[in-house]
């Protein structure tokens, strides 16, 4: 849009929105610190219950932020369009992605129900707080992002692979993370795998299935939080006949601080 | 039943259950020490999905541990009969409560979906671990619970006021008993007012709306904490056609331990 931002980090969500809402499409990595960011999943009111209760079974991977019932699209967390106010969403129809757009009006309908889901962006600036590295920030990539062989418990219709994203930690730093990202437990919380790729079905670490690989270095080990693609894979497997998803690394802004998930 | 239970707190969640289903009626506080007590609430599925998102606005008077979707009878934290394992029972319609029973085998339709909703009785053991006193475990009452002017924030037709419990605490342990109910935030976590009852427009103490009033010494402040009656004041304010609830102090007893929900 020719638009040039030259400090996302200092928007408010307000300005941020504004902003998605008048056409840009950017990846929100790094955008209004200290702000949280949210995935979203829209589906029809008929499937919706079906999903909620899949999210509250797999509460480490789905955590439900926000919802706007049939006929609202706006939530308490988030004051402004759930149609316009992201920059990028993905359409799905039958499980199959058919559409990304910057907009979603000419697909909504009033039977939609919207969920916002915790994202560990929440969590990676308590993570650089506490000296720990965070390799695809640094790297100014997308996390990487696997399926794994862990099934989630199902609900009704919905069924799905545990989807993770991983960062590789020194070993020596292993302890703060896993200690950091607990006191965040709306947000994926602590790791629910440290080690051994392998244990959760993942045969190579440089074929992320989602996001873009990062360097492993000597030393450090591969730390895996649940993820919040997590409903978007449940989607796919599941093939509801409508959704719509933010598109990958394009997330909700909202209005609730990164600080309101923290606990003790 | 003439059942005698010499020490109910030593019985495992099965065994307490299997007494219930056999036709015991008695409050379960002191039940399964150690085991996670649940409020019911079943509603029919067409008001599921707005309960269960008033319920996420008010996470802290109404946390969702578990859902039995209709056409299920267990949960994952529940092994055993939604319809008959729980010691009591209250049936309502339009709001109204029209029975109290030992099973609701008679009312049961295939639409009904079941929520299990945290309880404090989770914290009161981590409280009394802290040397903070609980004064209605020591009176052996039921716990004084009040109607608030807080209003919960509404979910499509479901609204009601915020429920409340008390405990009066020694002034110099008030900071103890916030800080150890905080590290329970699936279970209603840490007050939601400490001290003057008018805040919360309670006119007397000594007249709660439910459960039975405590004596509050010279030095100890009036500690209030969100209450799992919530959802059975909103069923009232309500008026769904249908509903069932647990009768107050008859909880579900489940599988789940206190632990599970510690944050650290």
């Amino acid at each position: 849009m020719g638009t040039t931002v030259t400090d996302p980090a200092a928007l408010t969500p307000r300005e941020a929105r504004s902003l998605f809402r008048g056409g840009l499409i950017t990846p929100t990595a790094g955008w209004s610190a200290g702000w949280t960011q949210a995935n979203l999943l829209v589906l029809p009111r008929e499937m919706a219950l079906e999903f909620m209760v899949f999210a509250q079974r797999n509460a480490r991977a789905c955590p439900v932020l926000d919802v706007a019932l049939a006929g609202e699209v706006a939530a308490s967390i988030f004051d402004g369009d759930l149609r316009t106010d992201l920059p990028a969403y993905r359409v799905y129809r039958d499980g199959e992605p058919v559409a990304e757009v910057g907009e979603v009006r000419e697909y909504w309908r009033d039977d939609l129900v919207s969920f916002l889901i915790g994202c560990s962006f929440t969590f990676e600036g308590a993570l650089l707080e506490a000296g720990v590295p965070v390799r695809h920030i640094e790297a100014g990539t997308n996390v990487p992002m696997y399926l794994t062989n862990r099934e989630c418990a199902p609900a009704g219709r919905f069924a799905g692979p545990l989807v993770v994203s991983m960062r590789p930690v020194p070993a020596r730093q292993v302890g703060d993370a896993v200690r950091v990202t607990a006191r965040y437990p709306a947000v994926h919380g602590a790791p629910v795998h440290v080690g051994d790729p392998a244990g959760l079905g993942i045969t190579d670490l440089d074929r992320p299935d989602f996001g873009e690989p990062v360097e492993i270095r000597a030393g450090e080990t591969p730390v895996f939080w649940a993820c919040g693609v997590t409903p978007q894979a449940a989607v796919m497997r599941s093939r509801p006949a409508f959704a719509i998803g933010h598109a990958p690394g394009h997330m909700a802004v909202t209005d609730a601080r990164d600080s309101a998930y923290l606990v003790p």
